[in-house]
């Protein structure tokens, strides 16, 4: 029991201190590690399989919807940078240098990429001649760098792994139509395969992406009432095309330049899930994207016919598209049940001498700790059914949290008091002026998540400054 | 026909000047393009699909074998990488340096990760402490940077993508024949997945990597009769462990240095491929990574019936597993098919009125042009063995030209004679000393490729000084 205790009571409960909650679950469950490298972390094996598994379901949604992949270069002359004015201007502050190359210093020098829309449109720029050669529909899996001060695992690290899409129309509807329709892939993708559910809108002008007419964003709520933004899509009209010259010859016969989109989602949405669906027992991973989905444990594994039965239970299961883990380690038992919580398997699946006499094994839940007694008979249906139930349970218990936490706020008294004891989004009207945005940022700590597609009329007048109001916003604090 | 004499046109001749026919190929079909950053390539969708076939086949190859993916930082500090002198010494004079981070001058300077041999063996020296923890078999898949004075596309550039993988283990034969398990690993996916053949054998101390004690190398041999180093697995002893203090408990209580490897391959795979299979109409796919393996261009199109036909057809092959693709754009049959050519699809599929009538279509093989009639009775089983036989037989066309262009020398006059006038792989003894293998070089322009697995006694006398030999070397001009 020594090694079981030590496994959990390194864990700071949530509630004591989330963010050492959260450090504690990223390093004991294995996801990453601190390197040599300030600022930059190693994603482990066990963080990377879940990378990958959230890319394979990403990456299937892009390609069905026409999109290809393709890889640009990781540096971007100064100059190029420099050719779209707020863009460079949100970026430059914040890249790494490449000064030298070899023993040579070099002409010009060259960032590290923060983003592409330069190179993108630098290269759609040669590529793009004439209205048959249009809708350009790239992607790429890469990693940036983006020199911030303070880092968190996954949250927040001077590099980070994304993919970026870059697209070019040849007019302004069709653009704006694949910026919403790529928001959609990503909501899609955070409900049905994360088990998160999500606020879709757009951003306030001060939340914009650099050199963006307009930033799509999708917002979830974590565990402890604060926002993640986690997937964003921009629309950028024609302002790159003309800065690069990225322009084609229409069908009637003008030369025009191109409209264009851009999107991304990173690896911070790991953070995310750990965040919405994790506890004091560790991670929970919803299926969809866990590496390992059942953990089979042998108990009493030195009794005869054990272990045979936990492999062909492992076999059967495998042979079925499960993705299964036989854990025939030394460790003991309870060491390998608090382990498998760790690591958040979604389910657990223990089999030992009584239940080979009775023909059955025991389902044990990751997501409500439910324990059932499952024929071996008819075990893999039951296994994949289970394995649905528990994320749609996910999701729904995520979707509950979220709407336990959701306020709304008619005054700055209200929205103060909300934001000060009640953490969570807060939902508020606002007249559109930069300066209610700011003062709600100063006095209630607050900022503007989005403008939510489903718009509701709380009230007719801002919430801050009591003029007409526009919109409704989603505010909150945000990682 | 003007168009399409154009897209053939543009191609130089491999008899003419191979290397703009290289150049001319991987520009014409669409793999990749020049940058504004110098020395810097676009991978095209065409090109990166390529790729992404390529690292699922080895990907999975790894998986099989144990391997997890994982990710490191890009980004080395000086004084890691400086910590194994013969790799540093390698590596340095050819690295890009960041200097800055945002608007500061960074403490100590980073080098981008030109290998990541120092950075695993950091993150190892933080986790392994035990036997227990032993092997630890990781990859990791991400582009590096080396900043080369002359390039060329795939073959050498400044950033190229490739995956390298990175293992420890508690014995020095464990770590050898992970080394060697890795090299029938590329060799394996050479064979059955590029159609190449391929030589395996070691490098001599001259030509090995920067820090390993061994390297282990697949050689192919290019249609100019040129040498292309196709992936190397390296065995580097305890050398670094020492110097980066990566050592465990081992059962006996005492503490150790790991014994370690690193094996990789990259984007120049995709130029063998070219110089492998290629001529002068284009590109030729091995059907096992060809993003699209089957082309369908219906004939007379426009005529009652024939794109319906068409596109029944792909469905049925899209549901066979096949990759198709159905080229119903405006273009004439004539140009479609020098395009297909040009792409290096290996099947196109010809189908028209009069196919329809007799329920048929026409199988055209990139490979060897030939033409076969196919009921559409059984098109999806008839498709697939085709593609299976254009694999087969692009292999052995390679390995007869591979065999054809294999020569011996027993003297050295011999040797320059074959090394002026007949492209190809050389087989000479060498008696194993460095100032023998430099004199080669300088004579006969040809670099030691390697010492392969199946020796031959083709004499007892170095080539070069008549000393006793003591191996025979496969020798060649390189790319």
């Amino acid at each position: 029991m020594s090694k079981e205790k030590k496994l959990v009571e390194e864990i700071t409960s949530m509630e004591t201190d989330f963010a050492r909650w959260y450090t504690d679950i990223v390093l004991k469950a294995e996801l990453v590690d601190y390197t040599s490298v300030k600022g930059c972390l190693v994603i482990r094996p066990a963080g990377y399989a879940i990378w990958e598994n959230m890319k394979n379901e990403i990456d299937r949604r892009f390609k069905e919807t026409g999109i290809q992949n393709c890889y640009l270069p990781m540096f971007i002359p100064e100059s190029l940078l420099q050719k779209e004015a707020d863009h460079v201007e949100g970026f430059a502050p914040e890249v790494a240098w490449v000064t030298h190359g070899g023993l040579e210093e070099l002409d010009e020098r060259l960032c590290v990429r923060p983003t592409s829309e330069t190179l993108f449109c630098d290269y759609y720029s040669k590529v793009v001649k004439s209205y048959r050669d249009l809708p350009q529909l790239l992607n790429q899996w890469c990693s940036v760098v983006r020199w911030e001060k303070t880092t968190r695992p996954f949250l927040r690290s001077r590099e980070f792994l994304w993919q970026e899409g870059h697209t070019v129309h040849a007019s302004a509807k069709e653009a704006h139509d694949r910026t919403v329709q790529m928001l959609e892939v990503y909501a899609d993708f955070f409900e049905k395969d994360l088990a998160i559910p999500v606020i879709r809108g757009i951003k306030t002008d001060k939340e914009k992406f650099a050199g963006a007419e307009a930033t799509y964003t999708i917002e979830a709520l974590m565990h402890d009432g604060k926002a993640l933004q986690s997937g964003t899509s921009h629309y950028f009209g024609d302002g790159f095309a003309k800065a690069f010259d990225v322009t084609f010859t229409d069908k009637d016969n003008q030369i025009k330049p191109v409209f264009e989109t851009s999107f991304g989602m990173t690896t911070r949405i790991i953070g995310a899930v750990i965040m919405v669906h994790g506890d004091n027992s560790g991670l929970k991973l919803p299926p969809h994207i866990a590496p390992i989905q059942v953990n089979i444990i042998p108990v009493a594994a030195h009794k005869e016919g054990v272990l045979d039965a936990a492999n062909a239970l492992k076999n059967r299961l495998v042979a079925a598209g499960v993705r299964v883990k036989l854990d025939d380690s030394e460790k003991s038992p309870g060491f390998k049940f608090a382990e498998s919580e760790m690591r958040g398997i979604p389910l657990r699946i223990e089999i030992g001498p009584k239940d080979i006499e009775n023909n059955q094994c025991v389902f044990v839940r990751r997501d409500n700790g439910e324990k059932i007694f499952v024929s071996l008979e008819n075990v893999e249906s039951e296994a994949k059914e289970c394995l649905e139930n528990i994320q749609t349970n996910m999701y729904e218990t995520a979707l509950a949290h979220r709407e336990a936490h959701t306020y709304e706020a008619r005054t700055m008294e209200e929205f103060k008091d909300i934001a000060d004891n009640k953490p969570g989004f807060i939902k508020a009207m606002w007249c559109g002026d930069r300066a209610c945005e700011d003062k709600i940022k100063e006095e209630a700590g607050a900022t503007s998540r989005c403008m939510p597609e489903a718009q509701e009329q709380l009230s007719d007048v801002c919430v801050c400054c009591g003029k007409k109001a526009t919109k409704m916003v989603y505010w909150g604090k945000a990682y």
